[in-house]
């Protein structure tokens, strides 16, 4: 072994012998989803049944939201320069930074800064939450993964956390996080309801992430939704279009539901 | 309506009620997994059950290579720079290109040609395989989707195919991506196996999926590994380091099998 | 030397020494223009005084159109998230593509083909001009290049070609290039003056870059424009906004000449 | 004006005009440098003619550092892939990050920090520079700018310097670059001379860029040396080709002098 040789812990290449964290890939294809294919390769070992349905739902719900993000306009724009899918989805995923999906990371620090103080002060989740954000408030930061400017009560956060309370993986995080929000409005006065990203960072605690990997989940997911967008870009729209990111119509199928 | 309004058919957005393709995120959450939720964005409806299942063997067939395929060693060089997670997963992604991944795109032509020509001539699989075979050769041009430098026979294209006729999917384009692999061999005198991309390929056009989109897929799948290596960059491995591709070795969990 | 070595012939390294082409690197701090030490990274050599007068012209003539190119709206897209200049100005550097920029690439190949064809047929630059435009028409292909769709009289193009004859370098690539616009309009029947694309293509040819390269000088140009809008980006406005390509007004300082 | 117009200060368009910070670009070809051209679409106001040669020796000094750069890397990853020069550039600027060309920003900071204290307490450039090394220190912070892993003496930095000198524009941040250096040998107790993102930092502070545009500088500069590297791998490379970073040679020309 020469003094440059490295080490990986992923995948072992054989030739027709492919093992990703152990098992050989064609044993998992049709055997785990792609949720528990994706879990495996980050963390080295399968989620529980609990844990890929949780992990399910964090990747259905951000696929998509719309056309006015700007990983969305990032995109439809490169895209609309006749470059190939791969450039406009590269595009996309830059535009995923701390304005934009961003704050699942930073919200991962403000639950585990949070659960961190509950257990060394030996506190109950309202008066950690009250101490962070005291603390966010003195250090004169924001605090993350609360509010949106669109939505009041996000449909996705009620339903992780709805989610994560059936399925019993609803511990000091998610509990936190639900503290956070109430000690928002006694402290500021004002109704700053979890957001999804902050519902997602809770989730993602629970698992056991760490927070350098809580932006992963929300490029992996709004991946897909950036691919439908510039095929319809590609498909129906003229080439180099000025794209007015307000000036648009949903024209899709109406309502339905699941039956 | 302004002249400038246009139109978009993915996503309505409305304060606290998001529809992909018509349906509620927080219904589809807990409901469909990642794969259905990826196939419903591109494709406007939610797959069956026979194509939600495919559609995840094909998402995890194609997770990681080890560390050699360009789109890892991309990611680890901008990674080793101290770039966030996200610039290195869009790089890896600017490597997803002609030769790397971008097989699938031009696989899917050729066995469309092929359907298309057997459809035509009202001929056999054989025959249309020979035809194009014939008609690539006469132009100068590589077959693509067979043959690949380390897998003599490629396990994934194997488990792929035979969950394809498992799930009773394997039409056309299954068999005649198979009767191009014994024409190569019949014609050219040499064994070129259909590879990964070969075999993705075909099962997407049993999918109607127009080949545009070939690559998309491979990219979905791809950046979950990525997003692996990434982290095993950030956290095991100075920064600014030399990444020889080949001087590595494997040091994970010895192969296990699912249960 | 060991099987895998690689050659490079562009910079040499050694310990407090860097050769770029030969050149110590402190040597030509000092002595040559960014412009002559771009030339000679490329090319391999020095420009002429007039090579170096010319490309001069060519990096200023694209530093910036404004804030409605793609390139400029992917940068801010993406600025405006809080991603850092570097991933703002990669997302550009994407956006310039088949429709913009990438004109100067299609355009040296059509001056190639019509110079080659003049050669070829011992013809004159309005025989070759008219031949390449049947070839075109005939492969139902539009000759890039050539029209604007707000300039009708390129002022960049006019000043490229005044100084490509006053520095007595204009021989068969401009000409041929002014031949095709004579002759669009006599075949056509309409006025598509040369664009800034094409008068640049026609300058490069002279100067013997291959068409490979075309697109090369755009995208060095124009990164300075970019980095130009992101700083404006990240200083004047807030994050997130909703950016609309057309709804935005010149505020800078009013016309003045150089005196 | 409507409520969503917003407002740029860069580029004045209009059909036949194009105003670039107030001056026509035609009138600018041909009469400005690309340096000066790229002087004034960042600053607003064209250069003196000091600060139009050290801002050409600054770009010349960072056009290539050979092919071990991540940049360098990461770009000939993605050519070798077959995708466009485009893609490779950004992916190399994607790589020009904290440890790779970021130092010249974290360096202005360092020096700006040095002469305020001077200023401030009314000290000496060594005094501040040691009030600087000091705080570092305290703060457990590694001191940007000084100190390569292969040049000892980097004959980029003492060049720039020099040139700085000679121009009469060595004033407060080139004195304290010095003063640091020194400091750092009888505080630290080794020699960590002034590397060349240093010296280039001292000198953008001097001409009075902000330091959040420092890595702006040594990204032009070096997609110069990176799409020389790209049209070399794409002209001279097998497709796919494993890069070792390490094993390879120089086959270029021998070293040779201006004249």
């Amino acid at each position: 072994m020469k003094e440059e040789t490295w080490k990986t812990s992923i995948t072992k290449v054989e030739p027709n012998k492919l093992l990703l964290r152990g098992y050989r890939l064609d044993e998992l294809m049709g055997a785990v989803t792609f949720s528990q294919g994706i879990f495996l390769a980050i963390r080295g070992n399968l989620p529980t049944e609990k844990e890929g349905k949780i992990l399910d739902a964090i990747l259905v719900s951000s696929i998509d939201h719309g056309v006015t993000p700007p990983s969305c306009l990032a995109a439809r724009t490169i895209a609309s320069t006749g470059a190939p899918l791969n450039a406009a989805v590269a595009g996309a995923i830059l535009a995923i930074s701390k304005h934009h999906g961003g704050a699942i990371e930073d919200t991962m620090d403000l639950f585990q800064k949070a659960v961190s103080l509950k257990k060394t002060l030996n506190a109950t989740h309202e008066e950690a939450a009250l101490a962070v954000i005291q603390e966010y408030s003195n250090a004169g930061k924001r605090l993350p993964g609360y509010g949106h400017r669109l939505h009041t009560k996000d449909p996705r956060s009620e339903r992780l956390f709805q989610m994560a309370y059936e399925l019993d993986i609803a511990y000091d995080y998610v509990k936190v996080a639900g503290a956070i929000e109430v000690g928002i409005e006694k402290t500021l006065g004002k109704r700053l309801p979890l957001n999804v990203d902050g519902a997602i960072a809770a989730v993602l605690c629970e698992m056991g992430f760490p927070s350098e990997l809580g932006n992963a989940f929300f490029i992996m997911s709004r991946v897909a939704g950036v691919i439908a967008h510039v095929f319809e870009e590609q498909t129906t729209m003229r080439p180099m279009r000025h794209i007015n990111p307000t000036e648009h119509v949903y024209d899709g199928v109406p309502e339905r539901t699941l039956s």
